[in-house]
C-alpha cells in the first residue's frame, strides 16, 4: 500500500521506518532536518510540508491508500479532521486535546475507519481495558505509565523527548478519574504515592487527566483510575516550582520586559530535560483489572517494560507508542477492523481477534505486555 | 549627641529608633517611604539624600558627632571611607564584601573609630569568640545561624526582608571554613546536616562562607567553621533550581528576548519569599566553643533566640542586628572602645567590659545570649 506519514518526529519517523518493510511510505514534515534522518535511516519517501496547511491536503495525499497521524498534539484534531474529509483510512497518534469521538458522524459518512490515541497510554491501556471488558465484569481499571531515563540525574530525574511545556501541561491540568462510578476531579499530582515496579524498583506515582476517552466508552465500570510514573521526589520539586509561580501564565516585568514565568521555565526545563538520541530510556506500564468472571473474582495484571533499542538506536518511547500505532494501521489496512466512524482502542479491543494481532505485531518487535492472572 | 543613621531600611529604621530615645539622630535615605516610616515611629529628624554621592558627605554629616552606615552591602565600603575620611566615629552594619580591614591605615590616620560589621553573625559572633578567645584557648568555634518565618509554607518556607538575590549569592558563593588551621573551601549548601535546636525544632544546616575577618584575625585557633540555618528541605529545592540553571548568569533567549536566568528567578522568589511587616519571625543562632582553660578542657555554647516583637512592631531580624549595632556605637561614643583604626567585633569582644556592655545593652531590649559551659 502507498502510506503517508504525517509527522517525522521520534515517534513519526519510527513509524515511517516500520511500515517501509511492508509498504511504500512518504513521510511529510516541515522540518527537513526530521526528514533527512528518516531517509537515512529507511527506505522511505520524503516530502517538505507545512501540515498546518490542511486546505493543500487534498492535493498532497489524494493518491494515498492509508494515512497515519503523528503531528504535535495542537495539529491533531484538524489534521484528523481534513483526513476524513478526503475520505482516507486513518490511524492517528498525535493525541489532540479535542474529542475525536466529535468526529466520528463524518467519518460514517465518508466511509473512513479512524483509530485514534493510537500510543501506550492512551492506546494499549484502552486497548487492554476494552479486551479484558469483552472477557469479564470489570469492577476496576487502575493503569500506572511513565517513560524516564534509565540513568538518574539530579535535580528531576527525568528528560522529556518533547517540549516540557506539554509535560508541564499534564502537570498542572486537574485530573479526573472514576470512583464508584462518579468522576472525581483533583489536582494535578494529587495522591503521589511509591509504587514498587519490577524491573524498576520503586517508582512515585500521581494523578494525571489520563483517562480520556474511557471516562465516556466504559461508563459502567464503577471505578479507572491512570497515573504517572515518575522517579521519586520529582514531582515534590515540580510542585514546589508551580507552587513558587514558576509556571504560571500572568507576565511578570524583569529588567523593563514584560514574561510569562511558563515561557521561561520552559526554557530552562528544555535544556535540563533534554534527552539526547542515544540515551537510553525506558517505558514502563502496569495495568490492574479487578472484577469477576462468571462471578468467579478475577485479578488480571499487564506489565510492560521497554528499554531503548541501541541496535537501532530507537527509544523505547519512539517502539512502543510507534509500533502499537502501526499495529492499530495494519488492522485497518487488513481489513481486520473495518467499521467505519472514530474508534478510541477500547472499542477496538473488544474484539479478540484484533486484540490477539495487536498483540502479536508488538511481540514480534520485542515490545511484550506480560499478563498474569492472580 | 547628634548621629546621623544612613539607611532608613528595615534594620535602619530600628537603629535610628533606639537611638532617638537617648540622643538626637537624623535618617538619611534615598527613599521617602521609608522615611516616613522612620518620622511615624520614632523623634527622629529625616532627610532625603542619594547615599551614592559620596563628595556630598562632607556637606551632610560635618555637623554630626557619630555616624551609623546601615546601607546595602554594595554601597558600604565607599560609604564607611568616606566617613572616615571626613573623621567621624562610625558603627558600620553594612556587611559589605571588600574588606574593611583595608582602612584601618586611614582610620588611623584620621583619628577615627570604625567597628564594622556590627550584626549578629557577623557582629556577636565575634565578639563572643573575641571574648572567649581572651578567656580561654579556643580549639574550634562553630556558629549556626538563621533568620526563619515562625509559619513554614511550602514550598521554601523561607521569607526574607532583602533581595532573594543577596540570600542566592550566599548560596552560590563557595564556601571556606578552617579545619586543623587549613583554610578549606567547599561549594556552597555543601555537608547539610540535620540540627535539633531549642525552642525550634530540627533544622538543617549548611556550609556558607560566613567567616569572614575572623580567618585572619583569629588565624591561631584551628576549627572555625560558620554554617547557616534553614528549614529542612528548603536547600536541597536551591540546589535544584542552581543545577537545573535557573540562577545562570548566562543569558537565555526567551520569545526573543535575552534574560538572565538570575533576573529572573529573583522575581520570581520577591514574590514567593515576601516577609510582610508583621509576619512573625525569629532569629537563632548557636555558637559552640570547644578548648581549654588552664589546661582542663572546656566546652562553651551560646544560644540566642529572638522573636518579632509583636508590641512594638518590629523583626527579629531588625532587633537582634540592629540592638547589636548600636551597643558597638555606645561603645565608641561612651569612649569605652576608644582606639583608632577600623575594628571588626572579635576585636573588640577580647576587652570584658566591651563584651559585658553589648551583652548587658542587649539584655535590657530582651535580646539573651544564653550561655551554658559543659
Amino acid at each position: 500500500m502507498k502510506i503517508a506519514v504525517l509527522g517525522a518526529g521520534m515517534v513519526g519517523r519510527t513509524i515511517a521506518e516500520d511500515l517501509s518493510k511492508t509498504h511504500e511510505v512518504t513521510s511529510f514534515d516541515v522540518n527537513e532536518p526530521n526528514l533527512a534522518i528518516v531517509q537515512k535511516r529507511a527506505n522511505v519517501k520524503t516530502q517538505q510540508a507545512n501540515l498546518q496547511l490542511y486546505d493543500e491536503y487534498k492535493n498532497w495525499f489524494a493518491a494515498f491508500e492509508f494515512i497515519v497521524i503523528a503531528v504535535p498534539g495542537f495539529m491533531g484534531f484538524n489534521a484528523l479532521k481534513s483526513i476524513i474529509e478526503l475520505g482516507k483510512n486513518v490511524a492517528d497518534i498525535s493525541f489532540f486535546p479535542e474529542d475525536g469521538l466529535a468526529l466520528h458522524e463524518l467519518a460514517v459518512k465518508n466511509n473512513v475507519t479512524a483509530i485514534i490515541d493510537c500510543g501506550v497510554a492512551p492506546g494499549m491501556s484502552n486497548l487492554i481495558l476494552g479486551y479484558e471488558n469483552s472477557q469479564m465484569q470489570v469492577h476496576s481499571f487502575d493503569c500506572m505509565v511513565g517513560g524516564l531515563p534509565k540513568k538518574r540525574e539530579k535535580p528531576f530525574e527525568y528528560k522529556a523527548p518533547f517540549s516540557p511545556i506539554d509535560v508541564i501541561e499534564e502537570y498542572t491540568r486537574p485530573a479526573r478519574y472514576v470512583e464508584n462510578g462518579n468522576i472525581i476531579t483533583k489536582p494535578a499530582l494529587s495522591d503521589a504515592e511509591f509504587v514498587n515496579i519490577s524491573p524498576v524498583g520503586t517508582l512515585e506515582s500521581f494523578n494525571t487527566d489520563g483517562l480520556r476517552s474511557i471516562m465516556f466508552t466504559m461508563k459502567h465500570i464503577p471505578n479507572m483510575k491512570e497515573k504517572t510514573l515518575r522517579y521519586p521526589s520529582h514531582i515534590q520539586l515540580m510542585q514546589a516550582l508551580i507552587q513558587a509561580g514558576f509556571f504560571s501564565e500572568d507576565e511578570i516585568t524583569v529588567n523593563g520586559t514584560n514574561i510569562k514565568p511558563i515561557d521561561f521555565t520552559n526554557k530552562i526545563l528544555f535544556n535540563s530535560w533534554k534527552l539526547n538520541p542515544t540515551d537510553v530510556e525506558f517505558t514502563v506500564m502496569k495495568i490492574d483489572i479487578a472484577g469477576a468472571q462468571n462471578n468467579i473474582p478475577l485479578n488480571i495484571s499487564y506489565l510492560l517494560y521497554d528499554e531503548y533499542d541501541a541496535a537501532t538506536q530507537t527509544a523505547s518511547m519512539s517502539r512502543t507508542t510507534g509500533y502499537a500505532c502501526n499495529a492499530f494501521a495494519h488492522l485497518i489496512m487488513e481489513n481486520k477492523f473495518s467499521q467505519k466512524g472514530v474508534f478510541p482502542p477500547e472499542l477496538v479491543g473488544g474484539d479478540a481477534h484484533c486484540f490477539d494481532f495487536v498483540m502479536s505485531y508488538l511481540k514480534d518487535r520485542n515490545v511484550v505486555y506480560k499478563k498474569t492472572t492472580n
